[in-house]
């Protein structure tokens, strides 16, 4: 349904639709399985060629399929989804796999559709994606559990994000979560605009 | 003024000051010098020593600060300092310390106090700080511009966070903000809780 809102956004800008820090859902796929999870820890890294960066914890299933395949997606969630961002980031994806109800896209219902460059599947009713190839760095993920990604392709929904900015004055369903901690999470407000000072006169300096 | 409200934040607890994702101010000082920059690249890293992560470019003076004094400070700014925000992010404290006005600290009137540990200014009027000891990764940093930190002192302002959550609603003079692009901000928003969703039944399955 919100394919019609779907636009791509220029990779330069891409670092934008992470820039004021919401809480992703990493999704990544290989050979039949995929799962998606809670993340917020991630940021940008850098303008060109974007990269972003991401902590995965190592008991987590999706750094195993991340690890595997090479790709991952972020998934920026909307206000609208918080029980689902917080039902992939309380649950286990290889332990609905075990159970046999496949993962966790089937389990609770969530549809996803594909992306152009990734396998990972992008997860619909979010308002931004971006499909992101490992930049492998071994050290940074076993020492610290941050991975790298370079963004390859990005999405948006133009309802809220158009020409470089987010606008989510008319579409309060549609703003982006910030997570605090244990299902608490903050939602992303309205605009400010800053300006720079004036430096203060010191007639002796 | 704002000492008062002032309140240590146990280390276990401390990434829930960056875990909403806030624009930061970094600060660092070295010798005589000092400064203090805009960044919007920054979150928690791990619990427990408790991390951060911050992107520097090469080209701020902040960063030489930092590496040759191996501290740096973490402040998170309030919607009433957007102007500061936007001032520290887009001017050049080597070039106003060139220009003998020592530093973006008198150039601006920006008041400072000292932390626990680390010898970087904190800057009066955020409403959260973290003061970090520089854990050198070479590589990070020459080939991401990525930095890494243990905080190694916490502190917030009771007005807005409190057992290990922030608390907005009576202070919107306070709430954090979060950059996109070019002086535009988003400032955070109210309060949402997720519940972990039932799963599907699945008849057939």
């Amino acid at each position: 349904m919100s394919a019609i809102y779907r636009r791509p956004v220029p990779l330069a800008k891409c670092y934008r639709l992470l820039n004021h820090g919401p809480t992703v859902l990493v999704s990544a796929a290989h050979g039949q399985q995929r799962n998606i999870m809670a993340a917020a820890w991630a940021m940008p890294l850098d303008f060109q060629p974007p990269k972003v960066t991401v902590v995965l914890d190592k008991s987590v299933w999706t750094r195993q399929l991340l690890e595997a395949s090479g790709h991952f997606v972020i998934n920026v969630p909307t206000v609208s989804q918080v029980d689902i961002v917080e039902t992939v980031g309380s649950t286990s994806g290889l332990e609905i796999f075990r159970a046999d109800e496949q993962d966790k896209f089937k389990a609770y219902g969530l549809e996803t559709f594909s992306g152009d460059v990734v396998d990972a599947p992008l997860l619909e009713g979010c308002v931004a994606w971006l499909e992101c190839r490992l930049i492998p760095e071994p050290h940074n993920q076993s020492q610290y559990d941050l991975f790298i990604g370079e963004v390859v392709a990005a999405w948006a929904d133009e309802r809220v994000f158009s020409d470089g900015h987010w606008h989510f004055a008319d579409h309060d369903s549609l703003r982006t979560v910030h997570h605090v901690a244990g299902g608490h999470f903050l939602v992303i407000g309205d605009e400010a605009v800053g300006s720079v000072l004036h430096r203060v006169e010191h007639p002796l300096a």
